[in-house]
This record gives C-alpha cells, structure tokens and sequence, in this order.
C-alpha cells in the first residue's frame, strides 16, 4: 500500500515561531511528518504541500490544484490535512471531480504542536480508511469516519459527527 | 455508535509509579482513557479491564473471558488493547468465538506514557476500522489494519505488515 | 519555602480553544499549575493570575498592580510569568518598587501548550532562583539566569544572555 | 558560562526500545540532549557519558571515574544525571574529593520520555544553580535546591526536600 499525504494548511499545522517583537502564528512543517515517523509505518508514502492556508480561505481554484494533484501520477490513496471549517466543501468539491480514488480528509481541532492535541489520532482513522476503503471521499473527525455526504456538523460544538 | 474498549495490559500500559529504593514498571489506568480524553469523540464509548499482562503470560482461559466479556450484554463493537507479541494467539481464539461481532486488537511499541508513542495513531486506527466494519477480527499496528489472518509480522523488526 | 506564582499572560500561556468558526488563540489557565502538577514539589505554592495580557500590552498601571501584590500579605519569593518582550520594563519598575522580595521573571519562546516548549526548562530555572537568593529581582530564560540589571537580549535571534 | 552535563544512568535516561519477543527498558540516549534541544541555551555546554546504571549499582569506583572526568580539562560547572537512589551517596563522595568546582546531582522520578516526566524541570533547577553558584556540590530535586549535606529525603514518598 502507497499513501500520499497533502498538507493544505488549518489548524492541524500551525506552529509558534515565535522571536522577538511580537509574536507570530504561522504554518510549519506538515504534522503527518511527525506522526508518520512515530509510527514507522508498514506501508510507503510521501508528503507534499499544495497550500497553507486557514481553510475559510481556501478557493476553488486551490481545490482544483488538488484535483489536479490526486489525478496526476498512479497513486490511488489520499490522505489530505485540512483546516477544519471548509472540510465540506473541499470533500464536495473533489466528489465531484475525481472518480476511482480513495481520498480521505481529516485535521485537528488543536495544532498537533500541541501536547493534548488529537492529531495523531485523526490521522490514524485516515490510515485505517486508506487501508479499509478503495474509492470514495471520507471525513474523519472526532472518531468518527464516514463518506463525506453522510458526514454531518454541529456548528454550535465544532464536533462532526 | 458505541465502542467498548478493553483493557489487557501490553506494551502501552505500561507505567512508572517509581518511588524510592528501587524503581517499578508497572501497570496503569488504561491509556486509551487519556487518549479518550484528548478526542473528545462523538461515539459513545464504556472502557472496562479483563487483566493485565504482559502477552507472553496471556492464557486460553484469560482469552476465555475476553470471549465472555464480548458475547455479555448487546455492544457489538470491541478494541482490544493488547501486547505485541500474542496478538496472534488472540485474535485467532477469538474468532473462532465470537461470530456477529467486531473486534479490533491493537497495542503499541512504546508505552503510551512515552511522548513518541505510536499509541494514539494505533488507537486512531481501532477506531475507525470500528466504523467501517460489521464484524469480524482485526489487527491494527504499523498502519496496517488487516483481518487479522492477513496480517504478517516480521520477527526480526517486530513489524506488522 | 513559599512560592506565589503569578500569571500575567504571555507566550507561555497561549492555548487554542478552537470551535467552528475561525481560530483562537487565546490565554488559559497558568501553565505553571501543569507543571507544578508533574513537579510534585516539596515547597509550598499559590498561584495568582494578575492579569493575562501580551507583554507589549503591558502598562505601568498594570506594574503598579503587581508591585501591590508582591508587598501584600507575608509571601517573600515570588516567580512571575510574563510575555518576553517586555520583561526588561516589569523587571526594572519592580526593582524599583520592592526592596526586600525576591522576584524571578520567567517565560518561554513556545507556549508551554507544545510538546517542544521550554516552559517548564524555565521555570525550573525561576524556582531553583527562588532557594538560592533571598532577594532581587532576577530575569531566567534560555538557561541563563542573572540579576536584571546585568541580563541581555540579542534583538534579533531574540535570545537572552 | 560552560556546563558540562554527564550522564550516569538512573531513571531520567530510561528507555523502551521494545521489538518482538519480549520487552526490553534500557538507557538510552543523554534526555539531556533532548532537553537542551529543546532550551536552545544562550551557554555553552558538553554532554559526556561516564555509565550508564540504576544508581544502587553505581561503586566507589565509578564515583572516582566522576571526579576524575571533573578535575580534567578546564570545565568548572558540571551537572550530574544521576538515579534517584544513591545521590546522597554519589554527592558526598565527590564533596570529599573535589574542592573547587559547581557540581549539581539531579535526576527524575519518571524517565525523560515519559509526557509527564518533571525531568525538564530537575534539568532547569540544575541550570539555573550552575548559574547562580561558584563551587560546591548540590543537589536538585523536587523542586528543592540545597547544599548536598543540607538535603534530606523522605524514604516513604520517596522525595527529597
């Protein structure tokens, strides 16, 4: 099994490079680097960057370069980093558009940067998706996986479910 | 959905309640209960212990009641948290068992009290094998999540493939 | 030994409680209570948030507020964590005010919140200041401790020394 | 300033390299270099490793390997990892041999690895006496720096104060 895993910015990757002068809160290194060598993975994979950028932002010109991105070579599984408001959207988009991959797009409600943050579990659930599933659209968030039409939000919590 | 998660001992439970004269590596809480914690999960989920070993010294009788745990009451979906080295002898015993069921058996390499645990990843992996299947038995490790007859181990580098 | 620790925001204390909606990035709870948590300490300790702002924010009304706090009650070491840009300004106005306290000002570059901060690095520092000196007012940060008058601050790496 | 930072074994440096067939706690790398990657001092440092024992171990002549290693070369601040059993022992063994030099003695009473080790917190108060003081030998723990003959420990809870 190949994995490709695309950071396209939200909170997951947010970092604090913090020097004098004030601070700042910027995007660092994909999170799934880190993870991935936690877990010295069975399976291969590489990690690419299409974007970094809070997901409210994200347009569908940057949705079409993933688009563009997953139909490009001959891998068959996605697992895509995302800021957490636009995940909709995104999974909506990429439905649309690609027909026999599996994609799946999950992120963190805390910077993986963080100690309690949730990151590696997320991207555990995107693992086991990419294992288990072999086309298709999934969200993973909050424990729960589902193909993305079936994916809901309370917007009051921030929790999908 | 709801997901019970059993606690056998193994690798990611181990803890280090070192006080003086001599130092102890012992069994804790169940780590999932902090893993747990920082998912915050839409799914509801009970955490019970059966024993905790090491999986060198888990007997058919120990597995006996894992059987018996898993056929009580009308949850229908199990993670096992459990030692690396008979996850094996557990899951074959199990499936022989237990038939409508699901039941994902995960662990660790590092205790997940180690800050470069693979631990919430392996769990990440449970969880979502536990929403995308109906029953059976799985093994999750190294980022692979197979029924656990397709799953392989190198002895050599202690991989799961 | 008694120690009061007191909060006054800063790096230190950034945390993320993110919802739905946009980010925050906002300050919770000291962080020194989390590390005083693992420290288990042998001394006595309070905590006391004066305020919890980004140190360039930082007036002198506010200095005036710590000032009160220190010479109130019979507490004689105090460790406050304070933002890093401005630590030198709260340093000298509190060497200006209080004779006969001893007063360690400590912070970090990455909010203690991330697994690679140096928050508790520091502030280990900061409490070791507290047994040794009897009073003063001292600056610890990036392993370095001295009286404040005598500390530095390279402007462009933003590393003290 | 210029520290030089040895390591001696004991819980701070315990390890889980655990493959298959059994599990195996051994010391592993210096934390300290974990830490000090972490604190990106403004001082210069060395980190040496003398043995690598549970501290019930260590012998008289491992003591003299340590102050052989500190009458040598030029290094006048040296920080001592040490296990938490026998630091009284190691202490006063070095107090008696060597008259002119910054000797601090800490540890941990959870391995580095562990998230919610207080050794970054030990190493600090460590720091900050290699700072503050010009010669003798201390020890560090628990929050609690004193003089190693002023020290004293509680053999039911194991801490020092």
């Amino acid at each position: 099994m190949m994995i490709t895993f695309i950071q396209t910015g939200g909170t997951i990757d947010k970092d604090y490079p913090h020097t004098s002068k004030g601070w700042a809160f910027e995007f660092g290194e994909p999170a799934t680097k880190r993870i991935l060598e936690k877990l010295n993975p069975s399976f291969k994979y590489d990690v690419v960057t299409t974007f970094q950028k809070d997901s409210p932002d994200i347009t569908d010109d940057d949705r079409m370069s993933l688009v563009a991105l997953n139909n490009k070579g001959n891998s068959n599984k996605f697992i895509i980093t995302h800021g957490t408001d636009t995940m909709f959207e995104t999974a909506n988009f990429l439905k649309k558009h690609i027909g026999n991959k599996l994609i799946v797009i999950t992120g963190a409600m805390r910077p993986e940067r963080f100690s309690n943050s949730e990151a590696p579990i997320n991207l555990g659930c995107a693992i086991a998706t990419a294992n288990l599933m072999d086309k298709g659209v999934y969200i993973a968030m909050h424990g729960i996986v589902k193909e993305c039409t079936a994916m809901k939000r309370n917007l009051t919590t921030g929790k999908y479910y």
